[in-house]
């Protein structure tokens, strides 16, 4: 399997993108990676590392497309941004997958026009996949990607995310619930009540009914489905009171005086290892569901880690055949 | 000021309605109150608590609205319900004010049409009073009343935010702003979309422009600005978060030997501030905004702290003329 790595547009980029596309080739002895990016800078970056030589190439680009760039207009005129050079090696079938930390809009529209949709995908969905309290993890569809959706489009979501769920965590039924505000049936705004009545009705899914926002991240379901702007909220606001909170709870160890800060000390491990549990950096970035081909985002701020996790995650997406056994499940709603 | 003390429908009724209640006459010299509810009962109770009887009285009401009731029915059924007895009282000028923890959809489908909205207000919102990171409060307008709104509803909830916030927490000028996706102007759905141009050229608020949902609690802004749906997203995952973290920190401390079980003695009282600072019992409720009156909602599982803590807020807002004032910043958008 080959993976490719836009090196470019994320914060750290290109050094830790280069980082962590290395510890993957370490990781996993069948993979290959392409680099995509500025030759010079990328060549000068790997002289720090010891690798296959085999197993790495180096696409050139001499564009890069920022944060601040508008996507449609992005894809269309830098045409030699690490991003569209690598999406286009994707499309002619030069790799079996791509991970990048680049503009979400732009990988969005670049995707969905350079590498496809899928038969029977209206529009593409960007899934964070968020580690839970009962330490596994629940895909939200869509995250942020559709602002603005139609209830059969969340039906498409739920059996996208069901898909990935089944293939990447051997989950034999994953069962998926309607981001909602109640959980009765007939709670809802106009799109979720309308959505409610079309999961219920579909085939290929295990849908529950609706969950409330409060059980995103308690495992309640293996799929949570919603319109990205409600999937947003969510994300967003999980990931405020989780710095809040922490923030709060340093500001106070601060403050405390010396018994506080021996007690910082003492449960260190522990505070550490639920910020972990609960933090993105290890769950590999979030992936694009209803594209041809395997498409996972890092986040902006993603280190070595994050882009390591997200090329093992491509990786096993690639080889699952995630995009065509989303073609095989859309058949049949 | 009279504030009236509906002694039913919270999980934890009458018994901790009642103790809130009398807790309030203790810390407010110029308060009296009114409890409705089964009057044998009540004064059962009240025989365990010293208080001053020219004060306190008991309206009987013989029924009970339940969470299970659909609002409209069961306003328009239990005429003799605790809750409806409370809102005929108050919208014949027998109190200044009212408390209430029974099912929301009946307050707010009795309290808009026994009290009546406000001139200029379509739909009275639910307003959770947020305590934040900074040590402040934000107001979340709307938090959970309105699924379904139009843009101007949304310029109507701002408006009656900050009038809540300059009234009651005396904030010159308090900065709203709207709960979207981004906060680049061209963020968002149709509705925030719309909300977005109308929210800037409205008259009498401080319209900083979008927020995203991760600082719902950091008190980047007073007022924030949503949509019912939004806003039930937004402060749902925010309590799942919360309690998501502190169980796994319980767990870890469970899990994690001497060492963690030590430090979690001494980190206690940290650990314990930082949970009340940001739990909802301190601050009194959700404040229904655009009825004539002033109608505090106290959570579902409130006991003696957070009714106290509303009928404080119920009696603030009389005092202050909050519903006069929402009419009179109404007149000028």
């Amino acid at each position: 399997m080959k993976i490719i790595v836009d090196c470019y547009g994320g914060d750290y980029c290109p050094t830790e993108a280069v980082a962590g596309a290395v510890a993957a080739l370490d990781k996993l002895p069948g993979l290959s990676v392409v680099l995509t990016g500025d030759e010079k800078e990328l060549k000068a970056l790997l002289q720090g590392y010891k690798y296959d030589a085999g197993r790495l190439e180096v696409a050139h680009a001499s564009e890069v497309i920022t944060n601040s760039d508008k996507p449609v207009k992005a894809v269309m005129r830098k045409k030699d941004s690490s991003t569209v050079v690598g999406l286009k090696l994707l499309a002619e079938g030069g790799a079996d997958g791509m991970v990048s930390s680049a503009n979400t809009g732009a990988l969005l529209v670049g995707g969905s026009l350079i590498l496809g949709l899928s038969q029977g995908v209206t529009r593409a969905a960007l899934c964070p996949v968020l580690p839970n309290a009962k330490g596994t993890y629940t895909i939200l569809a869509d995250g942020g990607a559709n602002i603005d959706c139609r209830p059969e489009q969340l039906v498409e979501f739920a059996v996208m995310g069901s898909v990935y769920m089944r293939e990447m965590f051997k989950i034999t039924a994953p069962s998926s619930g309607l981001l909602n505000n109640g959980a009765e049936p007939e709670k809802g705004n106009e799109l979720t009540r309308n959505a409610y009545k079309l999961l219920t009705e579909a085939q290929g899914i295990n849908f529950v009914g609706n969950i409330e926002c409060r059980d995103l991240l308690t495992g309640a379901v293996d799929v949570v489905v919603a319109d990205g702007f409600s999937g947003n909220m969510g994300i967003k606001a999980s990931e405020g009171m989780g710095s809040v909170l922490f923030g709060l709870i340093k500001e106070g160890i601060m403050q405390g005086g010396l018994r506080a800060k021996l007690g910082y000390v003492l449960l260190k491990p522990v505070l550490k290892k639920v910020k972990n549990k609960m933090s993105s950096d290890d769950v590999g970035g979030a992936v694009f569901l209803g594209m041809k081909k395997v498409l996972v985002k890092t986040h902006g701020s993603g280190k070595a880690q994050a882009f390591m996790n997200a090329v093992i995650k491509a990786h096993a997406m690639a080889e699952s055949g995630v995009p065509e056994k989303i073609e095989d499940g859309l058949r049949y709603i």
